[in-house]
């Protein structure tokens, strides 16, 4: 039997995909997963309202779940992949978790940690953007038009 | 039976009690307390040696603490007081819950969220800071004098 590796298209759609499990629960729809040696370790959707916490953002539910599943606090080898631009907060999560690569797929002009200060992130810590963008950025569209009516 | 407002300084100090039973576990001694209507309704100190979690500071798990108590995603009308100046997450995280006022005690010119930028709070958040400032840069220098022998 051949393992195929997986792609970082194949990770960010498993993002998505918990986007979508979070916009069927009336959540700001939003979803990440983190990555070691080519394997999905923990997978999380925004749940700020399910939990009834504003700090219960899907970076923070997977970081502590990836921390759980390693056995360790930091992700130094690890890659995050989350369909929306981390705001200062899990930015700066992610900076206490040394994590290796960030991928996000939409951007976030108005809370996005970029507009601050890209220091907000480790110095270590590969940035990568635009996968899924388009679809990420759609769904939290179709999720705020519905919330409006 | 009279009952006393508690000061600044009261609810400092027992933001400074977390602080010292953080010391005596072994973590990094941070300690916060959440008030509201002149009331403690949230304490915790740092956890994150102990849950495995970098991303377990004080004002983190008080903040979830204070959600839970009041059953609310808001604190617009508490304050928090901490022992050290809020990182860029916790500020973040701050942002979120849209907090009241802060009060520090010792300020941290490394990884406090004033380092970055002051806006990492929320607009409306007062701060203010000082308040057993001495005592809790003692306690943090007394701890990692420690770890290094």
């Amino acid at each position: 039997m051949t393992l195929s590796v997986q792609t970082d298209e194949h990770f960010m759609q498993q993002a998505y995909k918990q986007a979508e499990m979070a916009y069927e629960k009336g959540e700001i729809p939003v979803g990440a997963v983190v990555v070691a040696n080519h394997t999905i370790i923990a997978r999380a959707h925004n749940q700020t309202e399910q939990l009834n916490d504003v700090t219960a953002h899907a970076e923070m539910l997977a970081l502590t779940a990836a921390f759980d599943k390693i056995g360790g606090k930091y992700l130094k080898e690890c890659s995050m992949f989350v369909t929306l631009e981390p705001c200062s907060m899990c930015a700066g999560a992610l900076f206490w978790a040394q994590l290796g690569k960030l991928h996000y797929a939409a951007s976030d002009p108005k809370r996005g940690f970029s507009q601050h200060s890209k220091n907000l992130l480790h110095p270590r810590t590969e940035v990568a953007s635009g996968l899924f963008q388009e679809e990420s950025k759609l769904l939290l569209q179709k999720f705020f038009a519905k919330l409006r009516t």
